[in-house]
Parts: C-alpha cells; sequence; structure tokens
C-alpha cells in the first residue's frame, strides 16, 4: 500500500536564516523525520510549494487537489500550514472524491527542539492507512473528520465543532 | 472517548545515569511527550511496571492484561520494550477480548536526541482511536495485526510475517 | 571567584511564538543553560533588557556600562545581540575600567535543537575567570579583544581585524 | 595557532546501539560539535583510542603523553572519561613539558538531548587559547590546574583539592 506525501510549507519546514535573524523556507525535513522515526512506510515524497499557509491562494489549493486527483497513491497525507489548514480541506473534499487523505502540520518548527510534528506525522501516517476515502485533519492526537474541526486562533487547538444549529 | 495508557518500561523510557555510566529507569516520559506532541486527547496514565521487556515474566504479562480487562476504558494504549512486544500481544489476544489495545515502543530512548518514541506514540495514539476491537502492533509507521507481526531481531525491524503454510 | 551574569536578549534568547508563527522574547535560558552544562560556578544573574541588539540605543548600551562599573563583581559576562556586539564592546572598553568582560551570543536560538548557544557560553565563562582585565569578544570558539574584532555581515563570522593602515 | 584535538573515547562519544540496546563506542562526535558551535578555530584531530576511561591501562597514557610530546602543536585538548581523567592528567604532567594541554569531558552523551558536553567543549577550546604551559582540567565551567583537582565519584563533581597537610 503506497503512500503519497505532498509538502506544502507550513510551520512544520520554517529553518532559522542565521544571517538575518528570521524565519525562511529551505528544504523539507520529511525524509529526515521519516528516518528519526524509523519508518518502513512506502511513501513518495513531492514538494508543491514552500508557503505560510496564510499566503496560500486559492491557485493554490487547486493546484493541490489536482494532485491528489492525479497521483497514483489512493492514500495520500499533506504537511500544510496550521492557518489555513481547514480551508485546503474543505476545497479537497469538493474535489478528490474516493481518497483517503489526511492533512497534517506542526505548532512549532521540527528545527526546535520541542516540535509536536513528528507526533503528529507518526498520527497522519497511520491514520491514512487506516481511514475510510475521505478527507480528514490529525492534530492534537485527534482525528477530524474535514467539515467537524476548526483552529482556535486564540489557543492555537484544533477544536471539534458543535453544531448547534 | 477517554483513553487509557498502560507504561511498562521499555527503550522509551530508559535514562542515562550519570554517575555510574549506565542506563536505567527513572520514571516516564510520557507526560512530557503528550505536551510536546500538544495532545489535547483525553488520557489516563497508569505505570504497571518499569522493566526491560527481555526480563518481563509471565506474571507480568498476566499482571498487564487483567488491568486491560478491569479498567473502565475500551481502547487501551501500552508502551512495552520491543523485544518481546509480540509476546504480550499474544498474551492479551487471548485474555482482552472487546477492547481495542495498541502497543508501541521505540528503538531509541527518549531522552535521546534521536529517539522515534514521538512518531510512534503519534501512530499509536491515533490508530487506537480508529481501529476495532483487538490487539494491534504499531511500529515503523505499520499497522500491525498481532497474529502477522514480528520484530526482526537482526535489523530491529518489525515486519509482516508472510504466511506460507 | 564569583562571577556577574549579565543579559540583554539576543538570538540566544528568542522563542518561536506558536500562536503568531514568529520568534520573540519571553525568558532567558541562561538558568537552564548553566544547568544543562552542570555548570558550578558561583554567578549572579540579572537580565537588564531582552532586546535584538539592532535596536539597542546609545541609552541601553550606558546602561550596560553603569552595570558593570556599579556591580560588586570584576568578572562579568554579557548575553548581547550578534549584530552589534561590537559596538557596545567599544562603549564599555571606555567606561568600565579594572574589570573582565567577556560579551558572547549565539547565531541559532538556544530554542533550537542545533544551537551555537552552549558552547559559546562554556567559552565566555572560562575566558573571563582566566583573562586580564579588559573587555573581550567570545565567539566562534575565538577569544578578541574589543578592538580587534568585526563582525561580517555576509557570512555571520566574527573575525580578527587587520589593521592594514 | 593551530589546536591539536585528541581524542579517546568517554562518555562524551557513547553512542545507543538499537539493536542490543546498550552505550557503545562508534565515532567521534567532535567535528558534528564543532560545526554546531560555529567554531572558526583551526583544529586537527585525531582519534588516539576509543574506550571508557576506567578500562585505561598504563599503556594507553603512556600512548597519549607521546602523541602530545611528538605532535606539531603546542595546544592541545583532549577529550577523555571522566573516571579517570584527573589520572592521565597526572601522567602527562610528568611527560608532556612546555604545551598547555586542556583536558575534558561530558557527565552525559553527546547523543542525548541534555549533554554537557558541548558547554565543556567550548570552555576547553577557549581555555587552550589562553593559558600558559601545564595540564589543566576544563569540567563544571571550572579551570583547574592539574594538581588542585579530583572527581568526586558519589555526586559526579570536579571539585577543587583543599590541601590540609
Amino acid at each position: 500500500m503506497a503512500i503519497r506525501l505532498f509538502v506544502t510549507g507550513g510551520t512544520f519546514d520554517k529553518e532559522y536564516d542565521e544571517i538575518h535573524g528570521r524565519l525562511y523556507f529551505k528544504d523539507t525535513h520529511l525524509p529526515e523525520m521519516l528516518r528519526m522515526g524509523r519508518s518502513r512506510v512506502a511513501v513518495e515524497i513531492r514538494t508543491l510549494m514552500m508557503v505560510d499557509s496564510l499566503e496560500m491562494t486559492e491557485a493554490d489549493r487547486e493546484l493541490i487537489a489536482r494532485h491528489c486527483r492525479e497521483c497514483d497513491e489512493d492514500r495520500i497525507v499533506i504537511t500544510h500550514g496550521t492557518d489555513t489548514m481547514v480551508d485546503t480541506a474543505a476545497v479537497l473534499a469538493r474535489a478528490v472524491p474516493g481518497k483517503t487523505v489526511v492533512l497534517t502540520g506542526a505548532m512549532i518548527p521540527i528545527a526546535f527542539g520541542s516540535s509536536d510534528g513528528l507526533f503528529n506525522l507518526g498520527g497522519a501516517l497511520t491514520a491514512v492507512q487506516v481511514l475510510a476515502p475521505g478527507i480528514h485533519v490529525v492534530m492534537n492526537g485527534h482525528v477530524f473528520r474535514w467539515d467537524e474541526v476548526r483552529k482556535n486562533r486564540k489557543t492555537g487547538v484544533f477544536e471539534r465543532v458543535t453544531d448547534t444549529g
């Protein structure tokens, strides 16, 4: 069961630029993280973009959707900035039928000692192997369907939406 | 959905004793790991023992089984040394009906910078929420049923058993 | 031989703000670093300010100088942003006679796994115990007198100034 | 001013053997540590042995002394297990005249996240550049002459010997 891993950037892959003293994107940390996790799962990694998710456009989301539709694999993990992860999930729910997609990310860059990224990646890679087709978000130890989750911007926590309509 | 976390020791929780220059067990790293993973899942942690799994006796395994049967939760994660993880899984398969149990561990102690523990814990905590009742092992990014896995002692890798009987 | 440790901020103490996705200052990491180094040296730590050294004013430098002059200790380590470390050293050279002062810093925040901070702190704390009175900079494994060093902004490296006047 | 770095093993360089679950020696971490410290000091590294210092023989110490005498450099840092570091220092004091030698080590292996090794290496590399000829030990933030220090085996701390003869 081959798994596709699409990289889009986000906190996950932020690096510290020691010349200018700011955060920036260079290469993805995914291969290094899979090595650290001693993962033996067959994955194909492809970087689609390297952006802060606040700067992601609708064209970017359509591009992600197209890659999900057109790739050979039926099980897909997407690393994504947390701020608009749920927005992208909604686009995929409409545009990627019949595949199991799991979006995940990190609150703290992998390059920091105290990142949550490895925990989330372990969760996402596991979820994508056992869940039925559909779009999901794996964050904070939880597995959410795309339409039952939102990020609380004040606390940084992904919460289950309680529909009180 | 409350989850029970049973700690039994294993490489996961090995510390470096700087006075005697050897590895030993002190306290579990589970709470610290869940904090690092920013986990928001409701878990109850209980340490049942702190042993190298090569030294685990049948009485130890029966004690683990009893705790699994008698605890209130139906979803249980067990951290366990890797060497006899599959043996304990076999005992639980016989003695713990109707619950979803996931065993996991680490090849490298959490106290080391390069541990696979956080990746495995993220996987185990996710698996236990979505799998049907039964005994499972989550290692190396894979989800195994208890009766289809063994640890390759030479490579340290958990492999799917190919039944060629 | 008591040593005074003055904290002024700089890359050393930058944290990652996981709500807003940017770097900021909270508390100093000095006590935690001395614990990690198993330091048994008697030090008094005082935070004078928490600023990026590019934003340090002349009034800030005079305040640092005054604290150096007025404290009881004759041996002083100052943690400082790297960009204007040499400028502050020049002010101290004029304003703090008869004391051994060592400025140090980091190119990578301590909160990152790959920081140079602990290496530099070990060097600075050693240098301040063995050097004669005067103002010094300890960076990149080197010990510089204040008037023979500059930071190369392009490479991020502290270099010896070759006077070819 | 070129500096010679001799590696002899010790806690510094212990690795975790994930197949057998024990500590062992593989390669030295010195080059990686100097990179992390962004050191720009010219050093020549040579591994003389890779042993636990409790297993170091008199022949081993004589070999270290010979290398110190015969190398081109007058400034030498030696990484060494902590248990018999002071014994080796005493041999060098007799056998290596006219050179500045600094012994250092670590209480926690570098491979652990919380090692004191980088702090000690920064101190040793600084000390060797500014000290007069003689044999010294740099540990716990202190700079000791070889004949005024001992390791307290109970606490793991290097202490100044108070001669009350």
